[in-house]
């Protein structure tokens, strides 16, 4: 590896694809967004991805050292297959990394959005240099990666780390994983809204009915934040009820693995003002034994180009490995 | 290191002390065994352990190559100290190893008794040669300990592996580390004890009443034990209930580990057969995501050794550390 190689992030999300060429700093040169459309099948997407890395690329082919790949689902990542996905309904089984290195004749390796998240913030974002911490990613549903020694924990089937599906209310809500009270179910962006439209349906004094002019399938995340922010009593109690929530999932993870750093990340976390506090006094409160240090809570650092640069780190951390073998 | 090494294995429990001298094999050559008295005080206790230990090495010091403690609080490994423990209220920061390794004159270590048990059941037990597992104790409390990767997880303070002050019921009774609901205050031999008792002053029907000459105070893990056994309806019910909040736990920590293998051991155990159906089942049927394996759940294999079996794990392990870097 040297200085001048450059790695591209290829990051597979629900509502939207973006593929980044990026330095070995870290630093995004070049960058593509289109809007994912996830009824047209896996090979069309495919398609795109291809095409939008062939552009990124340019006539920079020769410094590029490896591609990665993060999808929001299951992936294999020994043969480098996206197995299956609760957002790609179409897709099963799909060998992108054998696909992208046939046609750009590099290095390919593939991992789950959680994970390469987590190693696109110990490349450049919150966990800058740190071989010990969780990240976890509030968003339409909830997930996590665990850095131990400066390793992804993995699991025997590469499950580790689903901390969205701690079940943390038995008598809460059926969660889509076919669990009761999951995190995820409590405290997800999906759950946010799903709970803020049935309190309106049930008549719940809040101005989100009239924002939403009377449709309550019109109320979304944004809507609920805005309303919090223009001083909504109720809009304020479901961000409040999500950090309780978060609090019990984010206790339970200490109890269990006594980590140093816990970074959260995830669209959710733009309202984080309204449950931030909730979730560091519960901690501070109610999650640490005598003598336990509390770990640092804190923001992701990679914002909304957590997605491209995760998938950059992927293939950064692969390289990397192939070296070191190779000496 | 040679064959012929023996090992010490000193066993702190709030209920009995046990010392064993052990071969390299993990035989248990030589034990003793006294009831503790928690009342008397630490240096007391110290006093009655150099004693035993003695007395189990008798005449062949020379063959001992180290002694491990296992003790059943917090420890702090890096210094060998005892910091405390609920169980030993006068004990505070007992610097055990130094006092060990000054009588016997070999290589001592100490570990908090579910990290030394995890150790043991990875040597003799039913973890023999794995080098990811999940170890958990089910007894008046419930603890928990995780190798990955060959090694113990340990946490920024030591605590990881703190299974059971997981909050498995937001809204369940208080736990004696201040939250609410947590496994230990739903699970452990101490809480079915609780929910007996006051089932029974309730006026619930149950031959548990008459058993304990209608004393509740009578009533304890052994006798409800007894009372399963004998077919007493109320009693099956208490293990289930124990036996569904385990199957959460245990869904929890397949979530966020993804683990291969799981050990169960501790005293409530001897009651496996009124509960670990009900773990199994909610294992199958709710803690795994689609492509997931199972992991293994078994029973311990050192049985009621494994304090003495773990300690001596301890100086096997310290042992062979400190062999490995001086090569």
């Amino acid at each position: 590896m040297t200085t001048s190689d450059m790695f591209v992030g290829v990051d597979i999300g629900n509502t939207k694809l973006a593929v980044g060429l990026l330095d070995r700093q870290g630093v995004i040169q070049t960058s593509a967004r289109r809007p994912t459309s996830v009824d047209s099948g896996a090979s069309s997407v495919v398609e795109t991805l291809l095409a939008m890395t062939g552009e990124v690329i340019g006539e920079r082919g020769n410094r590029v050292a490896g591609v990665g790949i993060g999808f929001g689902g299951l992936v294999n990542i020994h043969n480098g297959i996206a197995v299956s996905s609760p957002n790609f309904p179409g897709w099963s089984n799909v060998p992108l990394t054998a696909i992208f290195s046939e046609r750009f004749r590099v290095p390919t390796a593939m991992d789950n959005d959680a994970n390469a998240s987590a190693l696109g913030e110990r490349w450049v974002g919150a966990a800058r240099g740190m071989d010990n911490f969780v990240y976890m990613t509030i968003s339409t549903g909830i997930g996590g990666a665990f850095v131990l020694d400066g390793r992804l924990l993995r699991g025997q089937s590469g499950y580790a780390g689903e901390v969205g599906h701690m079940i943390v209310d038995p008598d809460g809500p059926p969660c889509r994983c076919g669990k009761q009270g999951c995190l995820e179910a409590m405290a997800s962006g999906t759950a946010l809204v799903q709970f803020a439209r049935e309190a309106v349906e049930d008549g719940v004094p809040t101005r989100l009915g009239e924002m939403a002019h009377n449709e309550t399938g019109r109320i979304t995340g944004e809507l609920l934040h805005r309303a919090a922010l223009e001083g909504d009593g109720f809009a304020r109690q479901v961000f409040a009820r999500c950090g309780r929530y978060l609090g019990i999932g984010i206790a339970n993870i200490i109890s269990v693995l006594d980590p140093s750093l816990i970074i959260l990340g995830g669209g959710v976390m733009k309202a984080g003002a309204f449950f931030l506090q909730a979730v560091e006094e519960f901690v501070a409160r109610k999650a640490l034994r005598e003598g336990q240090l509390a770990p640092r809570i804190v923001p992701a650092g990679c914002g909304d180009l957590v997605g491209v640069v995760g998938a950059a780190a992927v293939a950064l951390a692969t390289v990397a490995r192939s070296a070191d073998a190779s000496e």
